[in-house]
């Protein structure tokens, strides 16, 4: 949801699907005189689920802020509905987490700075020093934890501890080069969104551009997914591609492929913060307002 | 909308924004026991506009096709709506005009033959005979009504005469290279649509590949419009656009617009058999369900 | 190369690098007043290959057509080519095998007819009678050879009879859904065009859409490429995507995938009739002119 | 041409189309023991015009650094050549003009700090004081020059001061909101590379993003082109589209195009840097290699 002089809010669902769902969520927020700026649906017949999200002006709205949670809770409970509320004035607390590769670091940076991507980010955690200086010029407390197969665990120990610390929404990895325990993932279920550098599921694991250049492919690609305890098979949120012919070095793949994983990963990041994502499945619903 | 087993009905319309409009449509639907397939809404603030499409399962719906007219009708007037009633097994009657290029109207009559394009094509119109053979092969009546200047009153005169006779619903021009007269326009508002092969508004008239060519330009593009009286300037309904280099002489240019052109044209014409086109203010606003 | 009123010739070949080829090979032309329309040239520093193509008009060329090869023989052999000579004039005699899906079939023919793809269909095949009708109105030669897994040896002996008997330069697998045989495959090497209907290599084998539906896939993809024993394994000419969302069903990925796939294979054919395709380590060098 | 160990020289030139030039200058490279890294020609068959770009490794070749320019002037004589030599190791001197809107200026200041746009920005010009926080970020000088209608002619003699002492090979504006004068312009024939936020021809001029949007256009452009003194109208380099729907609003545009103008101009400045782009015609040769 943008962020606006008026105050919004967002409801985000998915159910069993039934009949009369989007009258009577429709009917919530009119009743109590909401004025509804956006409203989205999706059915999948194959599993017979339904999503919603619906965002309303709090202008003039009946029931007050604190107390819409208990008020609709009782439809969400008719329906079975897995949902959030969220407002449009509360902004994700965000943590990046990046290695060596800074290029989708600078991105998220800039376009936060620059109000595009609706968040705080309150921490950068790296494995190595590299990104320090970045992360002062966009005064955003840095920790470096330098990660060894043996002290994984306590590595990671440490991180939830500084996570719990700052209070986190959402994690980014934007190139970290580490494989996340499960225990890590399972912590942040559907928190964590993750870049790979290349059109999933070809070419998954480790350097996805040098599979390209070998299996000589006329297009690279870069998905941007949630991260779950399947490598590289989490639910993909983003995709796209980039024209390559014989001519691209791997060096060429690398190059453009950088360019590719920025704009993925921002676009990826930027519809979760604005509430659009729901997933199911092993996939995602990623609406378009 | 689809062609399906199931019967299925459309509301699509435009109005004053005002509150509820989402929850009464919604309330209508399912109230009498209607299934929603799709719901779609959106908002013009800046001109206060509010468009919705509501697509609903006529299976064990309680009003009968032929009076739901008559029981939205209320809700229309209320709302002061511009609105129109589909129904998924009536299939739009279509007139496709096309001079000498003949690569769009393969492209629309095998489409249509292969159920991507859900309408009946009734009759081929051109002022060359060139497409006859096309007409035959696929067993849609062909005419031929050749144009010059001193007759095209006469000449348009005779083809509304057949199109009256045939019954009309939608008139393609698939490169036809006349421009219509106000009053065909008029007769037809938002019924004609078109295919310019540019990126409107840039190279309007005649020879846009020349003009392309000569300006340099390294993207080419086609627009598929609705037809107004001013040339080239009807509301866009979809466009797109392929990369070309300096090598590409005009001939070039021509064959790689070619494949733009029938591409644009059928994705602008199957939006519109699904009912998810409404205009407004010289825009169109295109649902994506 | 172009179909075009004067007469040009192209060599293409790849070979070890070594310093003077460029040089040797432009002089070779040039000494005998040949015109050099287009060269381009590509080196793998990787694998140490150099490759060319040199397209230059006979107008004025010393060295009559039929005595062109034997006069380049010397540079080939000193050089150690992999090389083509062909001409302008010389339309390739291509056959085209398909199933039951006939879009591709139908673009292939039309592009032809147009003048887009310049060879000779010189015969259809398919393994049902539904193209024959499309054959017919084309005035293309069919033949119907039914496919069961205990007679597949002796029907494409029988299909290679037909072939050696019309002549082939180039078979095009137009959604052809069975699998040819080694022996076919050996046959008919860097000859045989196949499109597979996803981005490869994510997807290979049967129901590419089906399992990117599963996958939860943003785009869906087309790759067009030689066949060789290994299935979907062959050396890629040409790939596309096309944006998908979650609201697109398998029907809707089926759809609209068959458009990118009757666009990705005529790419891939044109290039190829067109001499500008060579192969070599499994990946292909498709030069732009 | 790209950054390496080895050393590399580049010859790019244009002249009247004439038999025997690309063997001639293959010749001139291969003869002093130059191994041609890539060698690309383009003939403009209306106008008779013969372009071509050359890269070699100086490792082995025969003739010093310093003594090439005087070796190769007689073939550019002969074949009246409009030409330049460069070497892999000389890095343009750059000068980034830059407003209020900062996203282009940080696009190129990382890019080049992550070598893939081999240049040294030895200034940034500004007419406000925005963006010297960047600049001291990156440490590079920041001058602000505000301008006036009536203090104009005087700051561009400031500021032409000011580049002469820094010595400049090219010109970036980076989203600059001031027209140039005349002068200006002259000083630096083809070496002002300037990003509209629009797809040139459509929508000239001030706010193309307000124009887009009143006319509904389903795609938005950006256009990196050769400054010249008619407003947006000199030799485009690069452009590319974002596909928008009615959904987007003014600052959608905006935002959306935001990150198309800065991956446009970035791609277009690239090229001019690898010494790819010869203009003639108001319009360009790209070579890609």
């Amino acid at each position: 949801m943008k962020i606006s002089d008026e105050d919004r809010a967002v409801i985000l669902f998915s159910c069993p699907d039934r009949r009369g769902i989007v009258t009577e969520v429709s009917h919530f927020v009119s009743t109590y005189n909401g004025n509804i700026i956006h409203s989205s649906q999706h059915k999948d017949e194959d599993e017979g689920i339904f999503f919603m999200r619906i965002e309303w002006s709090l202008t003039d709205f009946a029931i007050p802020k604190e107390k819409i949670r208990s008020a609709f809770e009782p439809i969400a409970i008719k329906y079975g509905m897995n949902w959030e509320l969220k407002f449009g004035n509360e902004r994700a607390r965000v943590v990046i987490f990046v290695s060596k590769f800074d290029h989708c670091l600078y991105e998220l940076l800039i376009r936060n700075k620059e109000g595009e991507l609706p968040c705080d980010v309150v921490q950068i955690i790296s494995n190595h020093e590299d990104a320090r200086e970045i992360a002062d010029y966009f005064k955003i407390p840095f920790a470096c934890f330098p990660m060894t197969a043996d002290t994984k665990a306590e590595t990671e120990a440490r991180e939830f501890a500084l996570m719990d610390e700052k209070g986190v929404d959402l994690i980014i990895l934007a190139r970290y080069m580490q494989v996340l325990s499960p225990e890590f993932v399972d912590r942040y279920r559907n928190k964590i969104i993750n870049i790979h550098h290349s059109f999933l599921p070809a070419f998954i694991g480790a350097k996805p551009y040098h599979q390209a250049y070998k299996r000589g492919v006329k297009l690279i690609g870069a998905t941007s997914h949630y991260v779950t305890t399947d490598l590289d098979e989490g639910p993909i949120i983003e995709q796209d591609v980039e024209r390559i012919s014989h001519r691209d070095t791997i060096q060429d793949l690398i190059l453009k492929g950088k360019n590719l994983e920025k704009e993925v990963l921002a676009r990826a990041v930027k519809n979760h913060l604005e509430h659009k994502v729901l997933t199911y499945s092993n996939k995602t619903v990623v609406f378009d307002y």
